[in-house]
């Protein structure tokens, strides 16, 4: 069943490429783990670190500055403290600035209190509010700490991208640090990290680039500036996250990243079909609204909404068909609930938007096979809307 | 190499079980986020919690009490917290109480500051003083919170036990929660978790019993009374831990959990071979000291020293011969530093010990080789002796 699904939900998880599966099923072969410093802890430990270096190139970064974790989450988590040091003297932030339209793993603050976070609206298209963020940054209490600002790049969601290099020009001028959720953007739009233009550190997260789900990594410019380690315990990741590395999840990462850097090219043609979707969509209900129509989006991802048909019926109408894709996010265990986003941009939250998410690997055929199903579905309500008059 | 090293260094991490590497290969054709609601999501979700089954039967709990991790060390520094709720009412742990043998992940203490901390010290035999730990029991304040009091139920380096049982009575007399890691002791002594026996959370380490490192677990005998969670965002694990699951990693964890509950059987085997090893370091240094030779201990664990012999070297020259085996544990990246847990015996550290740790699929081949290269090895100290005399 599961492999005859049409999977158009690439936001949620990638499918796995082949290289990742190969580099897994390599990694698992060797016995030890990557602090031994006998002849196959080595071996573990080479698979590590030349991954390591695969993630950074991806990044736009240095492996030396590459911290792998469980998660893009566990990665947030540990970014969003109050708690820093610089070289061994501790350095305090003391307020977070976030967007109303942040993945839930930035809005939840990480090691913040709620009184010490301020959420910033986002304008109808979903992008932050460059005059509200000036605002609060202007009035920052330095005394107190530096501003953390935390920014989700490119919406998972939506799609919607933020002007990441104004805000991080922004930031810089402001003496804070920028952490930016490149979840969705990675392997997508490029990253160049030690370029400045993208803020201090980026959050990657494996699965989403055709990795394994388990693995993620935060990647700073330096690591002059570091957050206290969230998960303690061993000296793992030079002291910044204690516990035995996933070595096989890591491997997997390494292989994927180095794919989504060479494939980057390839995004015209994402981007290409998806416009196609965007067409098919707009054809057979023209009253269909684009989300975040209006502003710069990621190459992959469509969302929209169409009077008179709630999100989530729809998501089970193609689900029922064979197509999987979703009314929302994934991110909270099998909960279908009002989105947050379209709730920040001004939008009906309850009815939803259907979100189609593609990759390089969606073909022409599957396309036509969404076609389909949503010229059968508009029908329906063509008839409902008749039966009804 | 690596594969035709002999691995005598199963507490450092386990070889991959073919049903854990055949379960995760499984999950990996699995192409969906176990959040997402459409049939392949619903396909993830029911490898999850298929998995989560047989995690709560090794431990001797329920399935509704696991709470996936990263590892064992994401376990811990989850529960070690002040800060924990009873439905929705906070409830505060005011001091934690370990032992000085403790794994890092313990003794760093998770969320507590250092002033919040006891230490308490072992016997030579590596085993915790119940009369200290019944006297700070008596004098803990309970105007400030509850004592929470964290064990390593069967030590990593030594393989010593610790009296669990009589601690988790000490504990419940003093309206405390004990927090059991029982990362060496899964799969070779049995757990019974509900029983009340060996305390209210015991914590688990996949790759310790044979499934892939990057996956781990805590299990609850009831989660009436929960920690603050440690990694937020989303709302996977029932709120407990946020971040999408490691799909293949629980999967082989799930596959690995049942051939250990399975294999509890074979330990007298285990037991058996362990003790042919023991008698051969003897045989051929008849001046050998047995770490924690007098306490009770794991099946598969031997801790041993030799006059004139440092542990490290000894660590190289079996590595030479192609024999993985360790100089205490594999904790920190890569770094052979004094053996805390030797200190705190009152053994000598800088001198340190070899661990020999084994397990089902060690065969009387390996012994044998072990053998040789053992007779070898102690036959160049007769002579350096002879030499220098």
């Amino acid at each position: 069943m599961t492999k005859e699904h049409i999977y158009l939900d690439y936001n949620a998880t990638a499918p796995l490429l082949p290289e990742a599966h190969a580099a897994m099923v390599g990694a698992l072969s060797v016995d030890a783990n990557p602090s031994s410093v006998h002849a196959p802890g080595r071996a573990a430990r080479r698979i590590v670190e030349d991954a390591r270096r695969d993630v950074a190139d991806l990044a736009g970064g240095k492996a030396e500055h590459v911290v792998f974790t469980s998660g893009a989450t566990e990665a947030a988590t540990t970014l969003l403290t109050p708690h820093w040091t610089m070289g061994r003297a501790p350095v305090r932030m003391s307020r977070l600035y976030v967007a109303a339209t942040d993945h839930p793993c930035l809005l939840s603050g990480g090691r913040f209190e709620k009184a010490e976070m301020t959420v910033l609206p986002v304008d109808g298209n979903g992008v932050i509010d460059l005059e509200a963020l000036e605002k609060v940054l202007a009035a920052h209490d330095r005394t107190q700490g530096l501003p953390l600002v935390a920014v989700h790049a490119a919406n998972n969601e939506s799609g919607v991208l933020q002007p990441v290099e104004h805000i991080a020009g922004m930031v810089r001028a402001a003496g804070g640090v920028l952490v930016v959720d490149a979840v969705q953007m990675a392997g997508r739009l490029p990253l160049a990290l030690d370029s400045g233009k993208i803020g201090d550190f980026v959050i990657l997260s494996a699965h989403k680039i055709g990795a394994p789900k388990g693995v993620g990594a935060f990647v700073g410019r330096s690591d002059l500036m570091m957050p206290a380690p969230l998960v303690v315990g061993g000296g793992q990741e030079k002291g910044h996250r204690a516990g035995t590395e996933n070595v096989a999840g890591v491997a997997g990462f390494g292989a994927a990243a180095r794919i989504a850097l060479a494939g980057l090219d390839d995004m015209k043609d994402v981007t290409a079909l998806r416009d196609r979707f965007e067409a098919t969509v707009k054809d057979h209900a023209p009253d269909a609204v684009l989300v975040g129509g209006a502003a710069a989006r990621l190459p992959n991802t469509l969302f929209f909404a169409a009077p008179g048909m709630k999100a989530e019926t729809l998501q089970m109408a193609f689900d029922l068909e064979g197509i999987a894709l979703s009314a929302g996010s994934a991110c909270s265990s099998g909960k279908v609930g009002p989105s947050h986003v379209l709730a920040a941009m001004g939008l009906d939250a309850d009815a939803g938007a259907i979100r189609v998410s593609i990759g390089r690997a969606t073909t022409e055929n599957e396309l036509n096979a969404f076609a389909e199903t949503w010229e059968r579905i508009v029908a329906r309500r063509a008839e409902r809307r008749r039966s009804a008059a």
